[in-house]
C-alpha cells in the first residue's frame, strides 16, 4: 500500500523529489525552487536545447515498463538529441502530469531512473513542474547542453563522397517491444494463474527497449579521434527515416548496403520467431538511440578504428536518390516508414 | 469540417507550424529542423529556464477556453515566470500531445496564440514536440530568458524594511474563472435551445482568465528609474501562497495591509454576485501573472511613482511571521491556501 501524493501536495512532493540534488555542472548556478533556473555558459559555447514529450498509452505502456526504466529512459532520449549535435548535456527540466492512480512511491521510482540516468551522464536537473492529469501519466523532458561552437553537428552537412556511418546495432529496440506485445497478449488472454513472461536469453533487446543508453562514448571517441562528421543524428525513428533526413537537408543522396547494416543475434532470432524480417526492424524500427553520421572520405582509417562505429556506405550526388543495396545486388529506394506518432495509433 | 492530422502526419505538421517562424533574437542561432535548437548567449548574461506543464480538464477547460487564447495564455505564463528573475524571455520550445479529435484547424487556432504571444513579446520559437494523446490536449513550454548577471532577482532577497509592492490588481482571472463555471453550468442544465452566456460588464475578468498578460512594462519601468528590487516572483498561486515563498525562502516576516490590496471594480461586482470575498479571490484565487517584489525602503519615492505598482506593507524580523493587517486593525497569520493541483481536484 503506498501513499497518496494528496497528503504531502505539490509542494510537499517537488520537495521530495529534488531535496537531495546536488548540482555537479559550473554551468548550472540555481536549480530548483525559483521561478526560473539560473545557468551560466562561457560565450565560446554554443547552447542545445531539446524537448521530448511522452505519453502513457502512445509511448509506453506501464504494464511491462518498470517506472525506474522509463524515468531512466525519458532523461537518456533527451541526452541522445543533445550528443547527435555533437554536444554534451548538461541540464534537464522534469516536467509530470499524474492521474489519481499514481502514490508517492511510484513517483519516487520514477524520478530514481531520471537521477540515476543524471548521474551516469553528468546532468543536473534544475527544474520542472509537477501537476495532475486526468487520465494516464504525461512526462515532458526538456535538455539543455553545451558544444564548442565550431564543433556543431546538425543534419545539413553531408557532402558527396562521405561515409555513412552507424554506431551500434539497429532494430533490437524494436523486438524488444514486439517481445513485451507478444508476452503482455499471452497473459491477458491465459487462464493458468501462475503464467510466468518467457524472456530468457531475451535480455539484451528487452534492455534496449526498456533502458536505452545514449553514446556519450561515441562522442567522446569521435573527439579523440580527431574527427568533426559533417552530418549527424540520432536514430528515434528508424534507420530509413533518418537518412532521408539528411539526404534531404544536406540536398544529397545516398547508397548505403544491407550486407553492412548491424543487426544484434538476439533481434535476428526474435524476429525469426516472430516470422518478420530483421532488416525492416532495423530499417524501420526505431527507438534505437544509435548515432547515424557522416565523415569526410580521408577519416576512412581513423573512423574504421573506432570500435562500435560500422560503415554503411556513401554520400551520393541529390538526383541518384537515397538507396539500399540489398544482399542480392538490387537497388531500393529508401522510404520513411518509421514510427509516426500521429498516424500509427 | 476540419482536416484529419493523419493526413498529413506528424513531420507534415511541423512543417505546417514552424515554416513560417523567423527567428528574431541574436541569441536565437538556429531553431525547428534539427535534434536540438542551437543558442548563443555572451557571457556577461546569466541565461534562465523555466517550464509549464498545462492538461485539459486540470488547467483549462476547452468548453470556453478558445484555443487561440490558450495558446496564447500557454506562453505567456511562461514568460511572467522569466520577468519575475528581472529577466528578458528570448525562446520558447512547445509541446503537444493531442487526441484523435483534434483537426489540423485546431492545432493551426492554438499555435496562431503561440505565436501572437511570441510577436507580442519578441520571443523566438525553437523547438518543440508534436505528438498524441490517447485523451485529452497536453501542452508543456519551456521558455529560455536572458539577465544581466548583476541583476538577477530571486526569492531570497527580502530584507527587513524592505517595502512589499504589487503590480496591477488581484483576483480578477479567479472571478473570471467563477463566471465562466457559472455559466457553464447555466448553459447545461438549461431546457432553452437559445441561451447565451452573460458576460456585459465582465469583459475585463474575462480577459484576465482567458488572455492574461505578463508585466513586461514593470520590468522595463523597474530598469529605467534604477531600481533592483531585492526579491520578486510572479503570481501564479495568489498572493498568500506567494509572499510565504519570499518570507520563507529570504527568512523573514511581513506585515501587508488589506485596505492596500489592489482589486478591481469587475472583480468586487462579481465577487458580490457570487456571495464571496473579494479579499479570498485576491489572496488565493491566482493567476493572476502580477509581479510581487520588495524593495529597499530607500527606493520609496522612485518605486511610488511607477504607475501600476501599490505598496502592500513592509518587511519584517523573521520571527514576526507573515500577516494581513485588515481594515479594522486585526491581524490574520498569512496561510497559503493557493490553488494546488495535486490536492484540489
Amino acid at each position: 500500500m503506498g501513499t497518496e501524493i494528496s497528503t504531502i501536495g505539490e509542494f510537499g512532493l517537488i520537495k521530495r523529489l529534488t531535496e537531495d540534488i546536488k548540482l555537479v555542472n559550473s554551468s548550472s548556478i540555481k536549480g530548483v525552487g525559483d521561478d526560473a533556473a539560473v545557468l551560466s555558459y562561457p560565450s565560446d559555447k554554443r547552447i542545445l536545447v531539446t524537448t521530448d514529450m511522452l505519453m502513457e498509452g502512445v509511448h509506453f505502456d506501464l504494464v511491462y515498463t518498470p517506472l525506474r526504466h522509463l524515468g531512466y529512459k525519458s532523461a537518456v532520449v533527451n541526452f541522445s538529441d543533445i550528443y547527435a549535435m555533437n554536444g554534451t548535456p548538461k541540464q534537464i527540466t522534469v516536467s509530470i502530469a499524474i492521474s489519481k492512480r499514481f502514490e508517492i512511491e511510484h513517483i519516487d521510482e520514477f524520478f530514481s531512473g531520471i537521477k540515476l540516468a543524471c548521474e551516469n551522464y553528468g546532468v543536473d536537473i534544475v527544474g520542472g513542474d509537477t501537476t495532475s492529469s486526468l487520465t494516464g501519466f504525461a512526462i515532458s523532458i526538456t535538455c539543455i547542453g553545451e558544444v564548442d561552437k565550431d564543433k556543431i553537428v546538425c543534419r545539413d552537412g553531408a557532402k558527396e563522397t562521405d561515409l555513412v556511418c552507424v554506431t551500434g546495432n539497429l532494430g533490437a529496440s524494436y523486438m524488444g517491444l514486439q517481445l513485451l506485445e507478444r508476452e503482455k497478449a499471452v497473459f491477458r488472454t491465459s487462464k493458468a494463474d501462475d503464467i510466468q513472461p518467457d524472456f530468457a536469453g531475451k535480455e539484451y533487446i528487452l534492455e534496449r527497449q526498456l533502458k536505452p543508453e545514449a553514446r556519450k562514448d561515441i562522442i567522446e571517441a569521435l573527439d579523440k579521434a580527431g574527427i568533426i562528421p559533417t552530418s549527424m543524428m540520432d536514430i528515434s525513428d528508424g534507420l530509413s527515416s533518418e537518412l532521408l533526413h539528411i539526404c534531404n537537408q544536406s540536398q544529397v543522396g545516398c547508397r548505403i548496403y544491407e550486407e553492412n547494416i548491424p543487426i544484434d543475434y538476439q533481434t535476428a532470432v526474435m524476429a525469426e520467431e516472430l516470422q518478420m524480417s530483421p532488416m525492416t526492424a532495423a530499417l524501420n524500427g526505431g527507438e534505437d538511440y544509435e548515432l547515424l553520421f557522416t565523415v569526410p572520405l580521408a577519416n576512412h582509417e581513423k573512423i574504421s578504428s573506432i570500435p562500435g562505429v560500422k560503415l554503411l556506405g556513401h554520400i551520393t550526388k541529390k538526383d541518384l536518390s537515397a538507396a539500399l543495396i540489398t544482399k542480392d545486388g538490387k537497388e531500393l529506394e529508401l522510404q520513411a516508414q518509421g514510427w509516426n506518432p500521429l498516424i500509427n495509433k
